[in-house]
């Protein structure tokens, strides 16, 4: 879908936006043979010497700043595997994603590329020499609680097996395709350092992280309770240490889960030990609030929650809890 | 850098801002054996099937359309080879890039990711075979007219040799590391498909280049001369095609060279295939304005020029030309 600039919308006035890469380290490479590689189609071959030093696993982060701030502080978008920040910003058919949302209620908002993704590149097959994974067309379709399951997608849009009552913009779902980018399956450290390089730059601050995300923000927070105001995990697919679950103890935490839970293959197994984990930390002491959208009457929604037609009630949902923790102006 | 949340700006308003992916093609991979992957650590072995169809060579475009639109058309902004859409974002050291300077102008911006690129993702080794090139810490700081050429670049910021004069802020010369990306040397027609289909969307437009980006806009334009009103070749690396330079004729096109180039090993025959394509569509009666900066007293301009400490004062005699050629209001 394009921008149609005729739509009428509230105007974004911010004091300032920009964007900045993070982290990462020096690798030198030795020992590799020289190469002839040609740069333009029809150009002279010309001598590549991959030995030397690089730059690797440090990560893109674009900011937004309202003119009128309201969050008290800044909050954070970690997007979940296979995707970037993209996530966050316009919706496969075109509205507003919570980037713009949370950006209109206030909030200085940073949204990232993790480590390997998008705009934060990746290192080559000399440093890192394990490949990354691709996802089919069918694939989150069948996978994210879009369609019914495996064997939901048809290249046939009259064909396709559709959850009742989805709210994903299935119209535009090859547009959300188009957002996948590969990922490696051994980042992790990496993707930790650079979120922790982070955190200790921008924070304190409430981090708001989806899907693969729950590995990183859960675990960041335990290691730096200090820096983070408030966790909103929406659909962790990895919950925290739960041998660390007291350092969460004085950091409010919401974990938000959409509809079709009960009938997926994996997710009633993602979702119990989510809700485990919020446990421990209340046992500890703490705060966890874990909202099943369908049971407070929101219904149809897929596992990407901020693309769903219905994205801007559940960010009003989101901010209304950030509002009850005394986190909004 | 980071963004200094307390730095007085003019606040930047804006009537929308998002983003789209436009373009790719469908491809149906067979045939390949399934493999086993671990998707989490300690996780259990998934069956990963990589035949199916996937979603390839899409484009990421990231857009920002001001409250009070003054630039008569959208301006496209196109980066160069080895490099995403940050180019034009903030610079390096942190100060406000040509993206938001044009904004703040009154421009409707668009920034893309090329494909392959950031976040336009790129296909499985099973879709292009070809493999990408990874830069060293070292080639742009020797290549791009920051340093005196081979060997100016040094680990020790004491022993780097830079250019005297230069303009490029060298002290986050490795943040500029940071912003680079693996590149295909065989992606050509690919990202000429997609920008041609975006330039099919919003245009008619101002295409701004850069670099590489010079073989694919003045291309473009040559095909589809009603729909760009006029070209901003920033050093394009790589002219248009001279035999068809009358399709340019009533395309103005401004072309904006840095300090230095005398002395390169490659950019005085690049800047001269330029010049000679310029004076082709100069003979079939077209407007070429070539700018050789340190001859109207810009000195000190590396190959990134829109990244230079003096970016604005670059960035100000584009949009003098543009009101020139009647595109401003």
């Amino acid at each position: 879908m394009l921008p149609n600039p005729a739509a009428k919308k509230e105007p974004i006035a911010l004091r300032d936006m920009g964007s900045f890469h993070i982290g990462g380290r020096i690798v030198e490479v030795t020992g590799k043979p020289v190469r002839e590689v040609v740069f333009a189609a029809g150009g002279t071959p010309a001598k590549m010497d991959p030995n030397g030093p690089y730059q690797v696993e440090q990560m893109y982060v674009q900011y937004f700043f309202p003119a009128t701030r309201k969050g008290k502080y800044p909050l954070l978008m970690w997007h979940g595997g296979g995707l970037t920040g993209v996530t966050y910003e316009t919706t496969p058919d075109g509205r507003d994603g919570w980037l713009n949302m949370f950006v209109r209620k206030g909030w200085d908002v940073y949204v990232s590329d993790a480590v390997e993704r998008g705009r934060s590149g990746y290192p080559s097959p000399d440093i890192w020499p394990s490949s990354p994974v691709f996802l089919t067309r069918a694939n989150a379709f069948e996978r994210f609680r879009i369609g019914a399951g495996p064997g939901s997608w048809n290249p046939d849009p009259a064909k396709l097996k559709t959850l009742p009552g989805s709210q994903f913009p299935v119209e535009a779902y090859d547009n959300f395709v188009r957002q996948n980018v590969p990922r490696w399956l051994d980042s992790d450290k990496a993707i930790v350092a650079a979120y922790t390089e982070l955190v200790q730059k921008v924070c304190p601050c409430v981090i708001l992280f989806h899907s693969q995300a729950g590995g990183f923000a859960f675990r960041i927070a335990q290691e730096h309770p200090d820096k983070v105001k408030a966790l909103v995990a929406v659909e962790p697919a990895v919950p925290g240490d739960p041998a660390k679950a007291a350092a969460l103890k004085n950091v409010p935490t919401l974990m938000v889960f959409g509809d079709y839970i009960e009938q997926d293959s994996r997710w009633p197994t993602m979702r119990a030990k989510d809700v485990s984990f919020g446990d421990a930390i209340k046992a500890a002491g703490g705060s966890v609030d874990v909202v099943d959208l369908p049971k407070v009457g929101i219904k149809g929604n897929s596992h990407m929650l901020m693309m769903d037609k219905n994205n801007g009630q559940v960010a009003d949902l989101i901010q209304d809890w950030l509002v009850k923790k005394g986190l909004v102006e």
